[in-house]
């Protein structure tokens, strides 16, 4: 960011918690998108430290009555709206123990709730404030979450499923779990048809996709299925299980999402191919 | 960036100061766009932490005869080049009581000072040495300062202001304090006239701008006076003040500077409409 | 990175060592470009805090038959993949003492070995643990090294090297240590001819280079030898030894990369002319 709005939230975390340790998982997820930042979260706090307060801001709703959340859950905090962003990593982390709504006081500036509210509460937790300290008890089960994203296995073997994520190699993550793979019969070592479906109805919470990527046909291709990139040449397209253990699609020493031109919400259809056919 | 200048800048304060804490504004400042950090500079220095040794480097003269500066304000140090970065933010930590002129060794490499002068110097003061100590006194009056920024209220009501900033978001700020809305006779729930005025004549510090966009024309468009993004449907064009406390221009849910092709040094007119226009 | 892949090696690192003192040199390498890694790498830990451990990923090889190492300089430790990356480095921080190869366990997800081998292995060794208790041991000899970059002394003056690095300001660096300048009688205060040379026979490790770059052409131009930015007007191109000691070449207040048309791999012939001819 060339602006100093990640600096003001460590500002005023450290102004509050001055031995508090910062560390940023990301400023990149464009604008808005909900659902990006929400994955990225849930798949990234497995791997930080323990009972850590988990401070997310992406926040289209800002300055509307958009509730404002402190959340408990069984191995560490969260602090951000109220619009699904938390749910999935707060699921990573055990569960929602509890919620507070978080005041807003009437002369905050409205447009810059990571400062002005969400830093000063995850400072309040990381200095020891107990949570229901911080705002007024809420029900969990009233919390906004996100819809499911796409994803079910076909009746005679083979899998769809909606891209989740992208991330900086281009590798593109499908919303199914690594063990889908097997079910929907797609087995390392053989070929499969990947082809694109007709655009789902998923609501979407970021940008639109690009429409000039159709390099990914409905007809389709056949892709490989492996279990890493080394189980194909350069340049080749593979589905494997990735770090996060979810399904994912690769191009080794390439970049998968520019090369088939997928976005997050794109639908695809993965079939396994009988050995005989390759 | 994908060079390692910043590290380096921060390995040499852990040499000297193991114990420093280290926290980065943003090191995205266009190359040699001293009013943009200086703006941003000025703007995140009250949210960060007391007492604090700030470095700025943005340094289009390193390697002339440009001085380096180490200056003490009321509530924190500051440590850079003398082209003006550092004057604002220096006014926002309570003014300057004393500057130095930091020197340059004859050996040190002329083209990275902050490495070899502008972080040695503020490790030198987060270590505990006094100002007086790291260079020659200076009187602060013949510091460099930049041209103020053009801003001024309209004879019959309305604000004629330059584009300062534009943020990660797109949002556009104008050289004028949030308070100039009211005398402008701009009131949240009405609508105002938006339009470009011809370029200023305000030297500038960094790159020229886009001149492709026209996109708001000298003729200008209604837009929304509020006081927070929720204040207009998705999509369209609001003023507000910021949460620098600044006159600003925002795209709910978009991006204000693409849209409407605004960069840092545009000049924009804002005059209120009666409201039965509307 | 909009993922949270560098996130998760940091908090896997705080999960084992919650005091380790993080400082993160790059993550804007583009993919896969080894060399470039290794060279930014290498002039950026003489200023890290020494007994660092250093931790390097750029890995194609990832999920391949290539080694996971982890090794012991004079003068701090590196962890990272066998495929060239941490050569030089080592040699900056006094050379190679001890290398072993790190084990990977066969549940490791096979795609990301930062986060699931080399961030362990960072830890072990920020903890405490001594290098052969983390693999077996290896001999120095037989480590992957990248071949060296191209440069050489013409018989009769000037330097012939290749670009090695281009920073975020577009200065660009070619393989030629600074004492080079010198003996090629490439004398600050005179001009030199600066010409493309035909493409070299380098193994490249990276992205191929711009073909579109035509701007400085095989016929040349004139430039000025100098030591600063200074030395030469605004947007005037000037050859000169940069902060790592390196033969390079920069535009005042400009982007030398983008005007010439230079990315690594290119190869450059410089010639001294005589001052009469000026």
């Amino acid at each position: 960011m060339a602006d100093g709005f990640v600096a003001a939230c460590h500002g005023v975390i450290l102004r509050a918690v001055p031995t508090a340790r910062i560390l940023d998982i990301t400023h990149l997820v464009p604008a808005g998108d909900v659902r990006r930042a929400a994955t990225v979260l849930a798949q990234t706090v497995p791997a930080l430290p323990p009972a850590a307060v988990h401070l997310a801001v992406v926040d289209p709703g800002v300055g509307t009555a958009r509730r404002a959340l402190a959340l408990r859950a069984a191995h560490g905090w969260l602090v951000g709206p109220d619009n699904g962003l938390l749910i999935a990593a707060a699921d990573r982390l055990g569960g929602i123990v509890a919620a507070v709504v978080l005041p807003v006081a009437p002369d905050v500036p409205a447009t810059f709730h990571g400062r002005d509210v969400f830093a000063p509460a995850a400072a309040a937790l990381l200095g020891g404030r107990a949570l229901p300290d911080l705002g007024e008890p809420c029900d969990p089960a009233i919390l906004v979450r996100l819809p499911p994203a796409y994803a079910r296995l076909g009746p005679a073997g083979g899998l769809d499923a909606e891209v989740v994520l992208v991330d900086g190699f281009g590798n593109v993550q499908l919303a199914a779990e690594g063990g889908c793979l097997a079910e929907a019969g797609l087995v390392p070592g053989t070929r499969a048809l990947l082809r694109r479906l007709p655009a789902g109805r998923t609501p979407r919470t970021g940008p639109a996709p690009s429409t000039s990527g159709q390099r990914l046909s409905e007809a389709g291709r056949l892709v490989a299925v492996g279990t890493t990139f080394g189980s194909v040449p350069s340049g080749e397209v593979l589905v494997y299980v990735d770090a996060a253990a979810m399904v994912a699609i690769a191009v080794r020493d390439g970049d998968a999402a520019s090369r088939l031109a997928l976005v997050p919400g794109d639908r695809l259809a993965l079939r396994p191919l009988d050995p005989p056919d390759l």
